[in-house]
C-alpha cells in the first residue's frame, strides 16, 4: 500500500535517454511511500497500484523539485544603494574598491540580531521556495570572523529545521578580506580554526572560495583545498568570474563538487572539470546585474561533457535574484543554454553540484519524493517564461507543501 | 467616520517634490473611506482619525498599487517554441518572415475555446495582481477579423468583472497582418467595421497600433487615428521599437495618451511627445527577450521633459514577463533609471499612460485607495531586487485583496 497516488500528470523525469534529455513520460502517474518516489511511469500501468490517497494533478507537468545549488542567502541589509552607482556607470571592482561591495554587507551582517538575519534570510528563502526549489544551498562568506561565520552556518541550520526544505550548507571560508583585516591572519584562521570548528560541528557538507583578483589568490585556495581534504569535506569554488586565475582546474584538482560561473574559463579548465566530473555551475543573475558582456562558454563546456548546472547565486550585490524560474529564463535568453539544459541545471545538474544526485535531481524510485507540479503545456516553458511565479503544487519528501512567499 | 485607518507605514505617494520624487512621507497613517483615500499625512496627526477599523502595516512601505499600462495578456498558445528558435540566433523579423511571430498566436487564439483564452489569461493576470498590479491595461491585436477582435476585448471585460483590478481594454486594431489577409481590405476593415463597434460597445478606452516595417504604415495608422478621434477615443502607438518611422511625432500630433518602446526614437519624436504631454512607455522586458543592443534614449527622453512609464508588455512573443517589479528592475538594469523613475513609471506615469491619472497613481485624498504594502526597507529595493515575489498586502478599493497567483 503507497501514500499516495499522483495521476493526471506527465513527468519530466530528467533521466536523460537518448533523444529525450528530459526522460518524459506523458499521461504518466506515480506512487509515493515514506517519503521516497515508488514507482513512476505510464498512468495505464500504474492504475491498479493501491495508495492511502489518490492525487489528481490535472494535466500538470511534474518535475523534480527544484535545487538551487549556489545562494548566499544569509546576510544583513541590501545593495540597492550600490544597484544605483552601478547603474550609473560604476563597475564592480570600482565600487568594492571605494569601500562598498562585499564589505558594506559584511558591516551589515555584524550590525544584525540572530532575528534580524534569520527572518530576512526567511523571506528570501520562502520566495525561492514559492518558485519551486525543494532544496537550496546555503553558503556563508559574510562573516569577518570565524565566529560570525559559524553563525551564518548555524541560521541556516535553523532554517532548514524551520521549512519544508533541504538546506545544505556550505562554509564560503575565504569569500572577502573584511575591512581592516591582516591578510595572512585572516586566511591562517579561516583555515585553522574556522575549517577545522565548521566540520567538528556538522555544519558545513562543502567548502567553498573566492578565487580572483579582489577575492583570494589560487595559493590561499589550495591551502583551504587541502585542509578540507583534511577534514572529510567536498570542495567548490568561485572561479573564472572576472578573469581567468585558473581556478576551474585547480577546483578540479581537488575533485570539487563544482566550479561555478566561469565566464573566462578556458580550454584546459574545461578540459580538468570533465576529467574530475566537477559540475559547471552558471549564474546568469550576476550576469544580468552586472551588466556583463562576457558569457560563460557554454559550446566549450558542451563540447568537453561538462555537466552544466544553472543557479540564482541569490546574494545582495551581485545577484539579488529570487526566482528560481527566472534563473533558467537567464540561462537560455542570456546564455543560450536549450530550455532543456536550463531544466537539468536546475534539477539533475544541481543535485550532483551538491554531492546530492543519489538523493534528489530526477524522478526514480528510491529518491526523495521532491515534486513540482507546473500549470504549463510544455517543460520548455520553464525556459521561457520570465518570471513564472512558481508551480501549483510543491511536494517535500511526498507531502504538499505550499508557501506563501509574502508572509 | 472612516472605514480604515492604515499605520505603522512609511509612504511613496509619488506626489513629488523638489528634491523628493516619490513625495515620501515616513511613520505615517492614512484613511480610507468608500474605497477612496480620505487623508494621508503622518502618523502623529492622523493618530486621532475615528475609523472603523485600525490596520497595522508592521513598518512596510506603502506605495499606490502597481499600474501596467501595456500589455497583451488575452492569447492563445504560448511561443515556447519560438523561444529557442532566437536562442539560436533567429531575428524577431526573421521569425515573422518565416510565418512564425505574431502569425502563429492569431492562429491559435482563433484556435482557442473561450473558456481556454479566459483562463490562461486569467493565470498571467493573477500572477500580476500578486505582483502587485491593481490597474491592468489589456490590448487586443491577436485577432484575424472584427468578430474575434471583439472577443478578446470581452475577455478582458469578464476579467475586469470577475478579478479585484482595474482592467483598461485598449482596441489594438493595427498590430499584424494576419496570414493570407488582403492587406487594404484589412486595414479598412479594421478602421471602418472593428472601431465603430468597439467604440460603440464600449469595449475598449483607446485605439493602438504598430508602426513599423513588420507591421503598419504611418500612412495606415494615421487613418486610424482620425477614425479614433471620430469615435471619441484616445490614441497610442507603439513606435520606434525597430526602426524610426516617425510614429512618435505621428503619435504626438493626435494628442496620444503615449507612445510605446521608443528605441529608435529621434530628437524631434521627443520634442513633439514633450509638448503634447504623450508618455514615453518603456518595455525592457522585450529589449531582454530579444536580446536586443539599441536602448530607448533615456537622456533625450529626460532632457525634453518626457514622462517615462514602464510596462511589462506581457505578451508571448516578445516578452512573457509576469512579474511588475522585474519590469522596474530591468528598466534600471537594462536602461538606466533610477529607482524613483522606474517607481513613477509603474505608478504616477503609468495612470498618465492611460488617462487615469485623476484615478489611480499617487497616493491623495479623492484618488481610488489602490495601494500595495511592501515588506522593504527602502522604496529603492524597488529597483533593486531581481523578482520580488510581490506586496505583503495588495489592498483595491480600499478593501485587501491578496491573490494567488498559482491558484
Ligand atoms: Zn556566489
Ligand atoms: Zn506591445
Amino acid at each position: 500500500m503507497h501514500d499516495r497516488l499522483l495521476t493526471q500528470c506527465h513527468v519530466a523525469t530528467m533521466v536523460a535517454r537518448p533523444g529525450d534529455p528530459l526522460g518524459m513520460i506523458r499521461d504518466a502517474a506515480l506512487t509515493v511511500t515514506n517519503g521516497r518516489i515508488a514507482r513512476v511511469g505510464p498512468a495505464a500501468e500504474l492504475a491498479a497500484e493501491p495508495a492511502a490517497e489518490t492525487v489528481p494533478l490535472g494535466g500538470a507537468w511534474v518535475t523534480p523539485g527544484l535545487v538551487d545549488c549556489h545562494t548566499h542567502l544569509v546576510f544583513g541589509g541590501t545593495r540597492a544603494a550600490e544597484h544605483a552607482m552601478r547603474r550609473a556607470g560604476a563597475s564592480y571592482q570600482e565600487i568594492a574598491a571605494a569601500g562598498g561591495g562585499i564589505a558594506s554587507t559584511i558591516r551589515a551582517t555584524a550590525a544584525a540580531s540572530d532575528d534580524a538575519l534569520l527572518g530576512s534570510a526567511r523571506r528570501r528563502l520562502r520566495a525561492l521556495m514559492a518558485g519551486g526549489c525543494t532544496t537550496v544551498e546555503v553558503k556563508s562568506g559574510y562573516g569577518h570572523d570565524p565566529a560570525s561565520e559559524l553563525r551564518l552556518l548555524e541560521v541556516a541550520r535553523v532554517l532548514g529545521g524551520e521549512e519544508p526544505v533541504r538546506i545544505v550548507p556550505t562554509l564560503l571560508a575565504l569569500h572577502a578580506l573584511p575591512p581592516g583585516a591582516n591578510r595572512a591572519a585572516f586566511v591562517a584562521q579561516a583555515i585553522d580554526k574556522l575549517l577545522p570548528e565548521a566540520a567538528r560541528r556538522g555544519l558545513a557538507t562543502a567548502v567553498d572560495g573566492f578565487c580572483e583578483g579582489i577575492g583570494f589568490t589560487p595559493e590561499e585556495i589550495e591551502r583551504l583545498f587541502a585542509a578540507a581534504a583534511d577534514h572529510g569535506l567536498r570542495v567548490k569554488l568561485h572561479a573564472e568570474q572576472l578573469s581567468n586565475l585558473g581556478g576551474a582546474a585547480l577546483a578540479a584538482r581537488y575533485q570539487a563538487l563544482s566550479a561555478d560561473h566561469l565566464e573566462h574559463l578556458d580550454e584546459a579548465g574545461a578540459m580538468a572539470m570533465a576529467q574530475a566530473g566537477t559540475v559547471g555551475v552558471l549564474l546568469p543573475g550576476a550576469f544580468y546585474a552586472l551588466n556583463e558582456s562576457r558569457k560563460p562558454p557554454v559550446d566549450l563546456l558542451r563540447r568537453r561533457g561538462v555537466r552544466l548546472a544553472v543557479a540564482t547565486d541569490c546574494n545582495p550585490g551581485t545577484s539579488p535574484l529570487l526566482n528560481p524560474q527566472l534563473a533558467m529564463n537567464m540561462a537560455c535568453t542570456l546564455f543560450g543554454l536549450s530550455p532543456e539544459e536550463a531544466l537539468a541545471g536546475m534539477t539533475v545538474n544541481a543535485a550532483a553540484a551538491l554531492g546530492l544526485d543519489a538523493e534528489v535531481g530526477t524522478i526514480e524510485p528510491g529518491k526523495a519524493a521532491d515534486l513540482c507540479a507546473w500549470a504549463i503545456e510544455d517543460p520548455a516553458e520553464l525556459g521561457y517564461w520570465i518570471g513564472l511565479p512558481g508551480p501549483v503544487r510543491r511536494i517535500v519528501a511526498g507531502r504538499d507543501a505550499p508557501v506563501d512567499p509574502r508572509a
